[in-house]
């Protein structure tokens, strides 16, 4: 197989999109599948599209399909939700299987909406857990006896920086803690395997570089040893062992199916199941050398032509997931200015621009017209621009 | 306006749909909206649809159309997750308003998911909270004044039967209880008061008597006066106050925006955004009037014609929504030989064959032409065709 396969995607002319770690783009077949969604299943079978259509074996599907690019067994994921949603529901199960410890250890590299969800449950809990943030290098000597749970992305969402997940997850193990992943910038951008790193618990979005469109489903993964055992604390009546029995007591379905919570998002979850489909034969480690090669390429061409760029990804492509992120003072200005010209990264504060690479549809020949176009606006000073100044309510 | 309004649906020949209180059937104008922001949205802005195509403010607007529709003042609902995760947090946020008291009173009519889901969270906050789940007519006495919250859903899903809402609002709140109501067989259905009730929380789903489509994102109300003192359990960051600052610590948002969770699924609430058009200009008092008298014609002609049928519903209009129900001990056998047949209805165990009247999109001719179908498949013991016995995984 040869990448880029950008035939498989709709991309806008004029466009170089570096954003595929926000918001991956449209696989070309999706349109279609989504409108036969709408009129011929839901406008022509109307209810009967729970069976006929098989709407409601669609997140075990759509899992086995996510499964496949993380590592893990079929039958191990499940769909729905969102991540803050999984977040919640891994880590409260991880807590029920650690009942008499009380503290969660995660990184200041988390994404924020890890750390909220945590915090939210805790207090729920109210029974004095605390949840330790500790900077993403001193949380190998966080983890101690005390530790009911790491909960950490495994991929900084600002700086790219990579966890080990298999040291991480052994040290974890070693003091008896549950250890919990967060594959957001993971899946479908770096080789993963659950199976190897032994962990309990992962959950992940598919906006990003599973291209499954804005608010497409998360997905949840249980270590399938643990899966008939895991305690939800979120008892919807789609992870109900019989949904449409509807026994007023609730029985979680056998494996990894009980951490369904409520009705699938049916025109949301076949969009991902269509856009899932561009990966079929797709070798997620060629998928990272050639991410490899486009980083490097980037980063060299950067620093040779843009100094005022300073590099904040970790320079080792081994120690990064598949994006690379410079800072600048004038960042956010600078990020407009590109996108003003077709090039289109991304901005998080206070100073970071971040670029993504994801050789499903990009190739050098971007990575070097998007090059040309970062020094013209940083060579020309073109982010001076007022227009560029204004921050819009969404980055 | 002139009801039905049939040429905003896309109805299948040869079908009477009379199964609206499961799954609304789909408006016509949402096929293209739908398109467009697969393609012109997604596909042609990426990222930039966050800002430009109004993503991110999407579950406010949409949620000031439903709040129009369930007699609610603008900006106090929102749309997001499902019914269930909205239950979890309406119980949750109502628990934390009465943090001495211990009992949780719903109902054995309420839908199962309500009840798994309170149960999921008494047991999450472990505490020593007891759900008390009474029949239907024991509610107003099981309301006492160790109640932290009383929880019910108005329409019974399987009889119609509704509950007084005023009256019990005003029963739990003499006793210094907490009341949610959902509102999923009464959003679209029946008029509805929020703002008289005086209840401090709704939601619903909007896939029933809404037409949002399979999997359609739910919504919840509260009160304007605790909106900016409700406690979110569930701290996604799109409830936070600055969801795009990625700050390590949550705020939550002002007013109802913190029931927000994770990223809202962009696809599927358009789908529900455009369904909610067909709903311009309606009046919620018209829709009524026009129901009871179809489910008026429709009892009349079933006990004249199947006199196998026992009415399960409540026989006064005023204590019903907008459902029929009729029990038959073959009525699994029987609702499967009237789909065959082209007349879509639905079957609760043990045996309710339920009817849904939605006069958007029906009128007396249906009503009629679905009686004569009834009336030859169960004078004609149609049902006994062992075809029609054969139990699907999803009814």
């Amino acid at each position: 197989m040869t990448l880029p396969r950008k035939e498989l995607f709709h991309l806008p002319e004029g466009v170089i999109y570096l954003d595929g770690n926000s918001l991956g783009p449209l696989p070309r077949s999706v349109a279609a599948r989504v409108a036969g969604t709408v009129t011929d299943e839901w406008g022509d079978m109307l209810i009967r599209g729970w069976n006929d259509a098989e709407w409601a074996d669609q997140p075990a599907r759509v899992g086995n399909r996510i499964a496949g690019l993380i590592g893990a067994p079929e039958g191990s994921v499940t769909m729905g939700d969102t991540l803050s949603i999984k977040v919640y529901q891994a880590l409260a199960a991880a807590l029920a299987m650690r009942p008499d410890r009380r503290v969660v250890i995660s990184d200041s590299g988390n994404f924020p909406t890890d750390l909220y969800m945590a915090e939210g449950l805790l207090r729920t809990l109210g029974r004095g857990h605390e949840l330790r943030v500790v900077a993403p290098e001193e949380v190998d000597g966080a983890i101690g006896e005390e530790v009911a749970a790491v909960m950490l992305t495994e991929v900084d969402y600002r700086t790219g920086r990579r966890h080990d997940m298999s040291a991480i997850t052994a040290k974890a193990h070693d003091a008896g803690a549950v250890m919990i992943w967060d594959l957001a910038h993971s899946a479908g951008a770096v080789p993963v395997d659950m199976t190897a790193s032994n962990a309990e618990f992962a959950v992940g979005c598919t906006y990003k570089y599973l291209n499954g469109g804005p608010g497409a489903p998360a997905f949840i993964y249980v270590r399938p040893d643990l899966a008939d055992s895991a305690e939800p604390a979120l008892q919807g009546w789609f992870g109900h062992e019989a949904p449409f029995a509807f026994d007023i007591d609730y029985r979680p379905a056998p494996g990894v199916e009980r951490m369904r919570v409520g009705t699938p998002p049916v025109i949301q979850m076949t969009a991902l199941e269509e856009a899932l489909m561009v990966w079929d034969g797709v070798d997620m480690d060629e998928v990272r050398s050639a991410a490899i090669a486009l980083m490097e390429r980037f980063i060299t061409e950067v620093e040779a032509r843009c100094p005022s760029l300073e590099l904040a990804s970790p320079r080792d492509p081994a120690k990064r997931g598949s994006q690379v992120s410079f800072r600048f003072s004038e960042g956010y200005a600078a990020m407009q200015a590109l996108i003003a010209r077709g090039v289109i990264g991304d901005f998080r504060a206070p100073d970071i621009m971040r670029f993504g690479f994801t050789p499903l549809y990009l190739g050098e020949d971007d990575v070097l017209a998007a090059v040309d176009v970062l020094a013209d606006v940083l060579g020309n000073e073109l982010w001076r621009d007022p227009a560029y100044q204004k921050r819009s309510r969404v980055t």
